[in-house]
């Protein structure tokens, strides 16, 4: 079975409140990390209809602090699917309240597993891709797949023929 | 000015609370980031005295279920420090009630900018390792540091020198 | 200057967490009525590009539980904008795991009140309705208008030529 | 059996915190609903002994702002009973701290509904008023159920006399 | 000035939710403390008309379990004033959803301070006690005082009449 | 089997966020009590590796405003063991962002029951106390034994031989 990354598109719209914030009066970034984890769990719960649970976070960069009262647009959609596990692309979007115009806070890639009831992974529909975007991080997907394998160790750096093709060429 | 990173040594130790869990009782992975950022981002202010703000989270992999109820504890430590930036490395273990024995959950590494209060990027202390474990994660800085601006697209992947080697010996 | 109600639209999509439920695992009335003000005041700010302040709540009912690990879906339309004050309409879904099935939980009306930093009523954008549901919604406005308007004693009902309509042909 | 509205009536005192605010520094609507809602379960659970349920939310006006660190009281007690519905009457007030004087910032009308372990509606006891107030939220009870049912459709609107009555006197 | 206990009395009735809860389902002893703490704070307000901040608190026995989902009323009144200083006791009860008798859960005593926007304190009325209880608590009180002064070695346990009498008749 | 005092140690870190504070700006005394009371829970089970109820809470006086913003560390260990109850001492410190300097903001005395999964007390093992400060507060873990069974009307003054000891020397 094959889905669309669009079939699993997950919107979460809200406002920063005052309790949210840091010393600078900015969200904290580990308050936006959590909703950006829900946001992607409901992507791939969609996406898998199973229960899912976090395997791991990539790199996420903070580009733009968000003040408080802003409203936050996170936008979660998977990217690539493999066995059991799931690639999803995360986007955050902060708005002008009077010009409306959006602007990139950050971006995120998370990656979950679907399990049964006992907590044993299960096997997830495939991804086909449709938009420029979506392919582009379909394709990527792999290379970060075998990074994140020789980052914790179980796979040797030289295997990593996706990853060694970007430095050797 | 040089520093160690036991100085800027952070334990938060707290319980798994029931309005914390997803459906299979276990604590968030988003809800556990958080407070992972909350303990490096304190590591961050005590090794550079100054106000903190997250520049990224690099992988961060969730090895191990935290089940309600779990004491967790999360230490947090400057692994080294550039000019403005520091990264972070945070070990997180439950231990079990009984035995008391102390089970690794996830490892990460974040990267917090040190401010002035209008925002400003301001330079901080370097960092003197001193045990091994310390040792091999100052070393790896640099790699992570590369991996890391190639990923946002600020290097491009030939002059990732320290990276390159990786693949190519 | 005239804008559309999905110029307006807001989603917000969450988990019901086992911190927000009832002694029956369902997720408490007034918890979800305060999500569903949160998406409104953000679609009331969308419109307007105001700071906006919550006037009212219209007849909310609650047809359906919600449990403890729900998928639910807010949406937020302003349906009719009058003077500084706007009608904002908003749908609540959750949906089925495994079918992905939506089931309506819950409508309700909320009214919003533009305003400047001193607290004082702006002037807002007019409404022109789309598709047949939001000409409808927009339509009835002004009857829900009227009923609120002597329900807190501010209108006579013999005043009130929309809604007497209902009762008297 | 019968009972006074006065034997369910619940007093929930409390503290504006600063994370509950908006951008002018009042508590968000949506927060103060929730605790409103909070009330008059407890209210509707001291009535009828039972496990209750929001059924639904009447129309509620917010006439005055609710600044950061005020005092807020709420009061909810049955108005009246039907079979295993009840109507609450929720009275909120903040006192300033000098004067001591209290003012009413808003008034909500919620109805709740009985049921027994299984979720199935049960037959709660009858209400007796005692004040001219009670009296008077007593008789425009069924005049309020009457209109809710049209709102939602379960109502012809030529079939409610009660409410009929108003606009063709 | 003279105030009488009841002109400050605070009543804060609310529901355990399970997110409040230790892993044997009953509220955690600390989430209680800090809501006996919002009470008190709320009673010295109203007899003082100022702001205030805790001092100390004394004794809390927790005598009694409060299982998730219970009602919980607390109770608390100026027991005894000096001069910048108020002594505020607590009670704490749950009630039995069904036959509403109400248990005593613990009662403790909390003293707040009267300060003006600096910080600086000032004086406050002083306590004229009705009921047999309240002349008992505010007798009490003076005891307590010095009890409270030895345990933080700014009065010499030979100085503390009040007390002494205690032990030595 | 006997224990020391370090092996319970239990160090809770964690920052002020704004929503926590009163209206100068500092934190809540309740909100401190309740960090407290977890932290001491956390010390509690690793001295008896058993669940652990809150039983009662000793004097705590605040004697230091705690500032938005602070970084506030718990340190909690259990003082002395009884048959099934312990004693933690905790000791609150901020530290100043520049300088890192620590000052004390408050300590607190809370006491702990050890309980099977029905809720009976079980036996805990002792404690061996091993620096100066540990024995002094291990010393004097039976004269506050004594005088919370006094205020609760548990012991009559005239037995209490170690905290009469106090007076009428």
């Amino acid at each position: 079975m094959v889905k669309t990354p669009k079939e699993s598109l997950t919107i979460l719209t809200d406002i920063v409140l005052p309790g949210e914030t840091n010393p600078l009066g900015n969200l904290f970034g580990g308050e936006l990390l959590a909703r950006m984890d829900r946001a992607c769990s409901i992507a791939a719960r969609r996406h898998s209809r199973r229960i899912v649970v976090t395997a791991s976070v990539n790199h996420v960069a903070f580009n733009k602090a968000v003040p408080v009262g802003s409203v936050v647009t996170i936008e979660a959609k998977v990217s690539r699917a493999f066995k059991s596990s799931m690639e999803i692309y995360v986007d955050v979007w902060i708005e002008d309240r009077e010009s409306q115009e959006r602007s990139k806070v950050n971006e995120g890639i998370y990656t979950f597993v679907a399990v049964d009831t006992t907590g044993t992974p299960v096997t997830v529909p495939q991804i086909e891709p449709e938009t420029e975007l979506e392919k582009k991080r379909f394709q990527g997907a792999l290379r970060r797949k075998e990074l994140s394998l020789i980052l914790s160790g179980k796979m040797n750096p030289n295997e990593a023929t996706e990853l060694k093709a970007l430095f050797t060429n």
